[in-house]
């Protein structure tokens, strides 16, 4: 069964009591980090995949900055990657994603806020025409940085010894990092040979309860990503 | 005595024990915000202000982001108004400014977010060459908003019936949404008759034990705007 996304004309799936609802969309970063913090504290909750090229009227009517992820809790309408982590961190305590020492709480909040500047390379590397060497750059300072920073902090993880909230808000990025390979080949390859924390990270991520079950091999990303660059109608709906 | 910005080429003050140091810019509305909640915990600090045109060396090597606010915290370096605020508020739970139910307080925090939209139109009314009728309605708009919000929200403050995490983290912008009327005059003045409770909280926050000892009146920031549009060496110095 292909994996539908809602569009324009549709009407919304009846929801499922006992059950909180994310509107998605598969391949987006920001709607993943909800994904997996939803994934690390077992909540039940059922999807539903927007189309962002065409929404669908009923989802605007809700959510008028037409964004995802979003969810309605309680009446409220919440969106904003960050803002919804954060939230769900809080509303369902256990496990504790968050740092309970408000100053590793914010530097961990600054650390993904200072890695999101990888965003601007990353996206110019995937939907632009071609491979940009100063792009390319961009990300590779970045994961020095990172490297740095998991050697200073002396743990397997961001969080520590299991992945906590930093962790879970940096990765779907990471998981785009290796369709640079796909799309050019050669010279978008990493040196993973200097980035040994990072690339030991990565792999124990990839196999995090959390993390596993929704994560797409980089030549499904780069499927998506293809499709998008042409404007295909179906971009959304391959999986 | 005027308030001096530190610039390039000075030194810093020394660090007054028992106390922690804001750097921070007189006239910066993001700093502002961390002044409030500082304010409102009655947290002991000083304050070291930056000339931002012209940034010391000290200051720009220990944050390389270069952007005030920013604090050192028991060796850590924070920045970001919101991630500053919020950590404030754990660090200083005393009176607590962000709302205790979860839900509540990502609604809080989407608030913030969205009035933020407010920014390029008041800075492009406040540093742009001319008056922008345009800007002026992006304006105009978002306070018929935030007049709404607080009809539906049926308190004299956003977070109830005391200023809290939302009140003081849009304040700054209303301290100067009245330089608009100073610099344009008749044209630029709000029709204050349709937001009656948003007249009524501006002057309950005006009279707010946090907000009060940082206040300036429109016609200062004013004056120190009208100098940085003219890059004037004095802009920040004018106190």
């Amino acid at each position: 069964m292909t994996l539908v996304h809602h569009k324009s004309g549709s009407v919304e799936p009846p929801l499922i009591e006992e059950k909180l609802r994310l509107y998605s969309m598969r391949y987006c970063p920001y709607a993943q980090r909800v994904h997996l913090v939803l994934n690390a504290k077992k909540v039940p909750y059922d999807v539903v995949y927007i189309n962002l090229v065409q929404k669908p009227e009923w989802f605007l009517e809700k959510f008028p900055a037409g964004t995802v992820p979003a969810m309605n809790v309680k009446g409220a309408n919440l969106y904003e990657s960050l803002i919804l982590a954060d939230f769900l961190d809080e509303y369902f305590p256990e496990p504790r994603l968050h740092s309970s020492d408000p100053l590793q709480k914010a530097k961990d909040r600054l650390l993904v806020e200072s890695f999101g500047k990888i965003g601007p390379h990353l996206y110019k590397l995937l939907m632009g025409p071609d491979f940009t060497e100063d792009a390319f750059q961009g990300v590779l300072t970045m994961l020095a940085k990172m490297e740095n920073e998991l050697k200073n902090r002396g743990s397997n993880f961001f969080s520590g010894e299991k992945p906590g909230m930093p962790d879970y808000m940096i990765w779907p990025s990471f998981e785009r990092i290796d369709v640079i390979a796909v799309r050019y080949g050669e010279k978008g390859k990493l040196p993973v040979q200097t980035l040994p924390l990072l690339t030991k990270w990565i792999s124990a991520m990839k196999d995090d309860y959390s993390v596993k079950p929704f994560y797409l091999e980089p030549e499904k990303h780069a499927l998506h990503l293809e499709k998008r660059r042409a404007g295909a109608a179906d971009a959304f709906d391959i999986l």
